[in-house]
């Protein structure tokens, strides 16, 4: 265990917030629930999105920019999307500050009042169908597949970093269709888009399924979702797509004309993931010796660390390193080589595991001699010495493995913590010790929010690939087709 | 000339407002001053963004993230500083709307209003010095470089597409280091990658040159910049990079105990480009037909349309076009074969010229009798026709060519459009013109002023290379001992 480094066991949400700070991914800035996200966080960040936003351009979809401020009456226009989002959102109100008249500092100048409030976006469905409606007239117009990374604010009470800050980075598509069924199909392709990723670059195993009515997006007619199970046993969803129906069409009069020469609403779906998944990606992994990153998503796959005394040793050192370093380079494995003298082996040691490195190569001279190094993972701390010739063939096929390793302990955990409950005093304690429970529901948004009352979990999702199956709900007893699945959740 | 489409000459204003909402690069949207990027602008910031991100990682720099929101209190912190940027800005007061007493809409809350006043970043030196005292401790803590890409709001009156909007997108480099001289290199550096950048990916020529006290960025001890010229003779600052000295460790108490055990405040940089690049762009190279892109920057760099009747003439023109595509994959050009059928070729000639793609291929059935394909350049609008085999390869030079071409082409518009200026009668008659005026100045501000307000025009840059030469002031006729660059500007 790293050394004053509480442990997961010992205070799980205290092991999170530490391991954030620690490994240097973000920490809190001094702007309220704002955070300030660190190079090595974002160097992680950008590798997540370099990989979605090519797969989002393989789909069709290309990238544009929208407004950061939305007129607050376009909040007004679509009824359900107003509750769910404008409430507490950051609002701009002045464009000017003036000095004081006590000379003590700058206030809002009372002349720079704006007509209109400005809500910095917490979502941008509204100001993108305003936007669409100039560039819809036909039904040659569609589909249109747009997607924007941009910063949004939603004013969180309680905040904690990546998993819910005030402000967040994200990507958020929005699509344009000529039919429903066509718009049902991106929801669900960019479920599976988002769903790939997570399993095949997070090393995370996802449940894929839609929201109760409760819990979908604030203006959507459906919401597809991906869950994942944190370590601690609690759900976190990592990303939504929306079907939209014509809901802000008719919000924002967007029509085209059909082939059959008719005016009709057009059909809308949204989706995204965020600066959340970082969150996920930490708590899926790591352990009480700092972070664990899966080789896809680490910005440094290979460390290696000399160990020599006097320049001779040094030399020779060196020129195993330097080997090693370019034939990794050849094969497309982001290396770094730290010989710095600043710091010794034994610091780099404990640096590089808590940053989650997947792989340590240490060139001591004294192994030199018998033409070996050694080579140490991250995932389950293991090491071995193995010969310098074709050192760098076995890291390659190292890294495949801890990729695959990482995925395979995170659905085993899954497994052993998911189970089917049928009796409500069984929920009540089963619930207490995290997990998903997959249970009959009556449907009724009324029984979801009482279970919710009384035990804090909530409908995760329905699974797509739930099976009919005769139940009756957990709570009511009433008849019940398929099972949902239940959690607490992040 | 594109029909309809306003000639530079008869109004390069409006050509150019009409040349990016008609090449479907931006749109004006509904928020006052803010723009929409479009698909294809923003592929086109995207490739810029690409560029000069691998520069700055070469160059050793990181990316972060950094808040939104920066508290009111922290621009008094350099009274430069604040007069520059904190009085023109979006201020957030409030943290949540609620219902209007006559049910007629949202209002915001006044039990929701903030203690201190939140100002959306005009740009970041405040938040980012306040975090680096956390980073920075000693000497191994320096150099930091950092770099954000991100979004800024400064409340302007007067707005543009591209050139001058109220929010924008930009990177902004921030950096800090043990020594004066280092800023200085850093500062000086940071402007080479910018000028390498606009002349070998824009194919912009620029002027490198250091502000003049008036044009300094505020709270910077000296501020370099790159500075283009448009082809209506107006200048356009492109890049710039500060030397910020020790004035915002010093407003933010960031001091490092140096290597002889000393405590020093700490010597910063920050440098940023914005898609006012994107402005500067369009202007440098389009014209009367249209946008005209650099090979480099273009998203697609060759299109090819085909021209058939009936499904065997298809089939053959399908085939060869489609060979000619796989050509130019594998030589890593982006290519669009636009077989659309609801559209004919003619419209689609005018479609791509009308977007600047470099080069248009036209694979026609009658052509195909005699092996040959029509290819076009874009950048001086001649066509021929050549064999279909090896074509691909006679793209590749030529898009080099091209790339060259425009380059060439701005370099000479630019040495045609500067002359040396001795006498103020003549300075008031050339500025008239346009152009880059390199004249005398005393070095006073009030001089610099003074010709501003005679003539509009500013000082763009003391050059790097200015050569000593003896001579009195364009307007006071005192002494003087190099040559500044006049110019109006954007």
């Amino acid at each position: 265990m790293a050394k004053d480094f509480v442990t997961r066991s010992e205070n799980y949400s205290e092991w999170y917030n530490e391991l954030v700070v620690r490994a240097d991914l973000a920490e809190n800035s001094a702007v309220r629930g704002c955070m300030v996200i660190k190079p090595y966080g974002y160097a992680i960040w950008e590798k997540m999105q370099r990989a979605l936003d090519d797969m989002f351009k393989e789909t069709g979809h290309q990238n544009a920019y929208f407004p950061l401020f939305i007129p607050k009456s376009y909040f007004e226009k679509e009824a359900e999307h107003v509750e769910g989002f404008a409430k507490e959102c950051a609002i701009v109100t002045h464009h000017r500050l003036r000095a004081k008249s006590d000379k003590t500092g700058l206030e809002p100048d009372p002349e720079a009042k704006l007509e209109e409030e400005l809500i910095i976006r917490p979502t941008s469905e509204t100001i993108i169908w305003d936007t669409f409606r100039g560039w819809i007239k036909s039904y040659r117009d569609l589909p249109i597949l747009c997607n924007q990374w941009a910063n949004v604010v939603r004013w969180e009470m309680r905040t904690r970093m990546f998993l819910r800050t005030t402000e967040f980075l994200w990507q958020e598509g929005h699509t344009a269709h000529e039919t429903k069924k066509e718009a049902i199909e991106e929801t669900e392709k960019m479920l599976e888009v988002y769903a790939y990723f997570a399993e095949n670059f997070m090393a995370m195993p996802v449940l894929k399924g839609y929201k109760s009515p409760n819990e979908r997006f604030a203006g959507a007619l459906d919401t597809y979702c991906i869950e994942a199970l944190m370590q601690d046993g609690r759900a976190l969803q990592a990303g939504t797509s929306h079907f939209l129906g014509q809901n802000f069409a008719k919000a924002f009069d967007v029509k085209f004309l059909s082939k059959e020469n008719k005016l009709e609403y057009v059909w809308a779906t949204s989706w995204g993931v965020s600066t959340r998944l970082m969150g996920a990606l930490i708590m899926t992994h790591s352990d009480d010796e700092g972070l664990v990153l899966p080789p896809k998503l680490a910005p440094i796959q290979v460390v290696i660390i000399p160990i020599s005394k006097g320049d001779k040793q040094k030399a020779m050192v060196d020129e195993v390193a330097n080997t090693i370093v370019a034939e990794l380079k050849a094969k497309g494995i982001s290396v770094k080589y730290d010989d710095r003298d600043s710091y010794k082996p034994g610091w780099k040691f404990n640096e590089y595991e808590f940053k989650g490195v997947p792989i340590r190569v240490t060139v001591g001279a004294r192994d030199l001699d018998k033409g070996l190094v050694e080579v140490a993972r991250r995932d389950n701390l293991t090491k071995e010495s193995l010969p310098i010739d074709g050192v760098s063939d076995i890291i390659e096929k190292l890294l495949d493995n801890i990729q695959e390793n990482l995925y395979n302990r995170a659905i085993r955990f899954r497994e052993e913590n998911s189970r089917e409950v049928d009796i409500w005093e069984d929920f009540v304690v089963e619930i207490e010790k995290g997990g998903f429970l997959y249970c009959h529901w009556d449907g009724t948004p009324e029984t979801e929010e009482k279970i919710k009352e009384l035990t804090k979990a909530t409908i995760r999702c329905i699974p797509l690939d739930a099976k009919t199956e005769e139940g009756k709900c957990i709570l009511t007893g009433k008849p019940s087709y398929k099972r949902v699945v239940f959690a607490k959740a992040y």
